[in-house]
């Protein structure tokens, strides 16, 4: 029985009269929109903008209706948090640590250099004390963050020339996304800040000389393996990069609770099904790379043992000098450490075990 | 605005005047029933159900109620999978290795030895081909599945003495869940089926020799470190076993389209939850354990090698016999394949790094 038949066979007197809850929905039909950071060939990460819009259409019988914008249509992709906490829009689709210039503690809601990995992530957050503290940091730009995607640990890059040791990377222009930059300086690194659509070109012209994007399904998008041979792993400063939903604080209070259920359930869905999807779809784009000629590396024990150093007094400079920083990374940093003790048992030697047999 | 507000101010004819969709409901109030295998005091496998409930209910205003059910209360634990078969209740929470008796088929939609990771599993049944084929099978007994939690890499069990050897294993008698019994038996071990509620004193009297149940957080619960104190892992019959929500299909396709997406994305939030959860919660529980005398072993190399072999035996038998599990298990095997050399890159050494730091 669809809804017009309800109301041609019973009427709402008669629904009303029924004794049951009223059959009138809490809220009117509404449109919000959503602005991402990310271009719409980007089918992950600007992708889950539709998965998430979609649910939320199927959850309210089509009254909730959200349209979903590529970074530049609405506003820049850099522009989205100002977007969302002046109300320009309702909701944007972004990686927290794009905002790290504002406020390094925005980073936490994203990725930071030897970070927590994505279940680790997701624990923090659903089940720890990640979501309560990051709200408590949102809220103070009237924003409501939900977690919506999380890509897995990321590659290390796209390298025209080998990286044997600490010292390939002096002077080394790289093309690197949020945070990492700040610590990758400090190992003679000079961080540069393009937009995915414009590494090919860069990389290819000799501007950079090396760029990290994602990982295999994307960067093959990119087609970045076209002019950097060498592809490095693990991209450490990305390890389990959270992807964000913002929603104006006000428009959200404004909902009907059916409604904001509907967002938060929606985000849900959306946060595992990019997970999903990228452990699905990056081996068989990395064959494709691999095929194409991209040459595999780890990077050197004393480049990893460098960054790590260099990224833990970064964190100790920002304890000693934001306390909004602190405040959450404290929190986040214990967490770490239990989680990372735990996963070493039975996850570590399970996975070990499997990844050594040949099936 | 409430929903009784907005009849007092519109009224159904101007809402419909309005030229909006109609703001009445799909469905009446619905009030179903969700029996689990398990008991209420473990908050982990029998609480899902009230996290999936709880947000049904605030997805649909109030309107779709699931009563939760503990094992026994209205039918047995394992009587679940009949019981929404054949419509004595609509829905059901349980672990699908339960019903490898039925059909070894099953367990392909929770746990066999060797098989995927929690992460991998939920790659599979999302992204990959697992969920349209685990719902054929299910489609023969007329229940929809939903994945709906998953408890990561189990714990080997708690021993009475060590096991330094495939030879030890000989004479066992060794509490195990599911599947687990056809792998081990070829071991020498001789599996004993007992429900988690008789475990304890079923080790204490010494009716069993070791007996595995889940991680720290349940296994403290029920306080099998009392009785034996050789704490082994991985359980590597259980490397990331997915808990299902059955829906009985008449039922399900009677309802309208917002229930079942609201059916959909609670499950989704509810199976998200449940592993964040475990991943919080395991640590501080073996914490508790290994302070209160537990001794913390891996399995000797040889027995997971005997194992292994043992289990790939067991699905190459099945192979050959049961068309139903070669037909899922050849699509399960070779996305098990792809994955791990996937994981074996970037999230591995990534793990590794991270999990050999001193913070």
């Amino acid at each position: 029985m669809d809804r017009r038949s309800v109301i041609r066979n019973a009427g709402l007197a008669g629904v009303l009269a029924a004794g049951v809850a009223p059959a009138v929905h809490a809220q009117a039909t509404l449109r919000w929109r959503c602005a991402s950071s990310f271009p719409k060939s980007l089918d992950t990460l600007f992708g889950v903008c539709d998965v998430f819009a979609k649910k939320v259409g199927e959850l309210s019988g089509g009254k909730f209706t959200i349209t979903t914008h590529a970074a530049g249509e609405l506003m820049p992709a850099f522009g989205v948090l100002d977007g969302v906490s002046n109300g320009t829009i309702e909701m944007a689709n972004t990686a927290s640590y794009y905002f790290f210039g504002k406020d390094p503690t925005y980073a936490l809601d994203c990725a930071i250099p030897f970070g927590l990995n994505s279940r680790q992530m997701t624990a923090w957050v659903y089940e720890g004390n990640g979501m309560k503290l990051l709200r408590e940091h949102f809220g103070k730009v009237g924003i409501v963050n939900f977690a919506m995607g999380n890509t897995g640990v990321q590659m290390g890059g796209w390298f025209r020339k080998e990286v044997n040791s600490v010292a390939d990377l002096k002077g080394l222009k790289f093309r690197c996304g949020g945070f990492a930059g700040r610590v990758l300086e400090r190992l003679g690194v000079i961080p540069q800040n393009i937009p995915g659509g414009e590494i090919y070109q860069a990389l290819e012209k000799g501007t950079i000389d090396a760029a990290e994007w994602v990982g295999p399904y994307d960067d093959l998008k990119l087609g970045l393996n076209k002019v950097a041979q060498h592809y490095y792993y693990p991209g450490f400063w990305e390890v389990g990069p959270q992807l964000s939903l913002y929603v104006n604080q006000k428009a959200f209070e404004g909902l009907s609770s059916e409604y904001k259920a509907i967002v938060e359930c929606a985000a849900a869905f959306a946060h595992t099904d990019m997970q999903a999807k990228y452990d699905a779809r990056n081996m068989p784009a990395l064959k494709t790379l691999l095929g194409q000629g991209a040459k595999l590396h780890a990077f050197p024990k004393d480049v990893m043992n460098a960054a790590f150093k260099s990224a833990m007094d970064v964190y100790a400079e920002l304890n000693d000098t934001n306390p909004a920083w602190k405040k959450i990374y404290s929190d986040y940093a214990a967490f770490r450490k239990e989680s990372n003790l735990w996963f070493n048992l039975a996850e570590a030697s399970m996975d070990d075990f499997m990844q050594s047999q040949k099936f």
